[in-house]
């Protein structure tokens, strides 16, 4: 049997486990899985192309077990009133090939690209950074705010979005978590003054949410939205006078905002870091970026973690997803229900003599 | 919300459609997809291999729906009473990028690859065909014969495995089928005077189950157990004096019994001669060969066929796949069941006045 995880199951779970203690496992995980990166087997991502947007698959493995995530990405959905991107995931062991977890992961990759983002800025941010201005207040937006608050004491928040609603969701959804919001009038005024930056809009084209002169010494930089070929968020010459930091490089160069930079351009990988091989935030006066554009190891982990807590808080269900005859050569087994539909017409056996 | 069908459900429904229609339906369905070949996209399957097996994802789309297939391929897992090879499939809108399916597919599979067989028959195999040997008594096997009986009246069997316990289960799963079975006691006696030859064999190696002087003039085979790079079942010389067709010749040649020949050996695709672009059965006397791999246009099909016949007969049930908030910009609603744990905080907001 295999565990069937929804959102309200994965909601649950963070609900028993505590919110703030599911996000500093979700980061030792991602910080754990990072640093053994080549434990991975990662492969491009299958892409299906159509005029109305793409469905992925991405694949990937650490030799225990195999993970893929199912994503889509079309922009037009919001129209029809649905959601822009849904995804859900699988993981299956290695070993014997069998499934072992489905679960939506629209829910999952919003808290491990929030996760990721708060590891990123652990060891790039400047120690004492407790304004984060956050430019974008769409889905993802509260979990940016909840995985710095837990994992950074980011307490202060400089919101901006040019849908008030958007911002008007925000602060409702944060209504309870102890903050101080402040709501500024356009991302020039939320910048202004914050130690890590946080842009995170929708825009599907390369736009300037993040102008050079926007941008003070010493800030860090948490690059979210600009996540496939053709969109952006910052100032080229903004990136050319940072520090630049990413998942995987060949990919970032493809998807993130580097895009807009020469291909040899240098950046350091997140792994590099963690590890103590290159060095994070070289002064504190750098201004250091993250180009995230998600990874698949990422997906992996949060898998992997909702997997172990379904087991530890009992959440979750068992669902058939693959059959399981009582021998399994019968598969044949499986159908014997549809005997009483059978026209029962006696099949005669008889045993040939070898000649 | 995602339909979700076990093999249970695929069962019920073929049950409740009547064995016989849903073969035929089935049956009907691949041909009109192969007929239509061009409308889909499709690519490499994925394999992550390990020392124990392999994990394949198989996408494919024809632009109205998205397909895939997780499957896996794990020889030593009989010894722990696990079934070799496992599988579940999912189906997406292309329009909205939304999935709409997740099913198992080991039975699935198992329907797909005896139509696909029938397909092929009922168009190379002599019309008058009636008795078919049935080497190899696998998982597989009852199926190849159900499609058969079911599409071409095939109603006699010379039947041979090397496992008495095999024999006996295809026995008394066929026990009520109107049909007569000869058990023989090797391969060439099941072989001997059969109109068609089903070699369904197990064996990861090169293996010779099918020699050339067991085959007589008018014999139609169709080869479904060498299906990976080294495993074939049938001599080389026989293939040289055969007609050979295939589902896709690039998989083929990779996977099938034809990785035995010079890779420019002449093949026809099967969607040639449903097309009627290229010749089938030559003569009365010549031999034919389905040289069958499985392609995932069959998942695609079966899979759209299984959703469709869902809707009709109203068996399965919907499972919260993805997550689905009421306003597709909060995400973060669906945690406001954590509200609860929260400390309560109050957050407090202010606007700042533009400079």
């Amino acid at each position: 049997m295999v565990t069937f995880l929804s959102a309200r199951d994965i909601a649950r779970i963070v609900g028993e486990v505590g919110a703030r203690r599911f996000w500093l496992r979700l980061v030792d995980d991602l910080r754990h899985d990072f640093m053994r990166w080549d434990a991975f087997e990662t492969s491009p991502r299958y892409a299906s192309h159509s005029p109305r947007g793409v469905i992925e698959l991405m694949p990937t493995s650490d030799g225990e077990a195999f993970a893929f995530k199912f994503v889509n990405g079309h922009p037009g959905n919001t129209q029809f009133n649905l959601q822009t991107v849904v995804a859900f995931g699988a993981l299956a062991d290695v070993e014997t090939g069998y499934p072992t977890l489905i679960a939506d992961m629209t829910l999952a990759t919003a808290f491990r690209t929030g996760a990721t983002s708060a590891l990123a800025a652990a060891h790039l941010a400047r120690p004492d950074s407790k304004t984060m201005a956050l430019i974008g207040l769409g889905a993802q937006s509260e979990f940016q705010a909840c995985a710095f608050q837990a994992v950074l004491g980011v307490d202060r928040l400089r919101v901006f979005d040019v849908d008030l609603d958007a911002v008007e969701k925000f602060e409702r959804n944060m209504a309870d978590f102890g903050l101080t919001i402040i709501r500024c009038a356009n991302a020039r005024s939320a910048a202004s003054g914050a130690d890590i930056i946080t842009t995170i809009t929708a825009d599907k084209k390369f736009a300037t949410i993040l102008a050079d002169d926007m941008v003070g010494p010493g800030t860090h930089i948490n690059a979210v939205g600009g996540d496939c070929p053709g969109k952006t968020e910052l100032a080229r010459e903004l990136l050319l006078r940072s520090q630049i930091f990413v998942e995987y490089a060949p990919q970032t160069r493809r998807e993130g905002e580097i895009q807009q930079l020469d291909p040899e351009h240098p950046v350091t990988e997140l792994r590099e870091i963690l590890a103590g091989h290159r060095p994070g935030r070289t002064s504190k006066d750098a201004i250091t970026i993250f180009d995230s554009v998600g990874f698949a190891i990422e997906d992996f982990s949060v898998l992997r973690l909702l997997r172990d807590l379904a087991r530890e808080t009992g959440v979750g269900r068992k669902i058939e997803l693959i059959a399981e005859p009582a021998d399994p050569k019968d598969l044949f087994s499986l159908l014997h229900p549809l005997d009483a539909e059978q026209e029962d017409a006696a099949t005669r056996v008889r045993t040939e003599q070898p000649a």
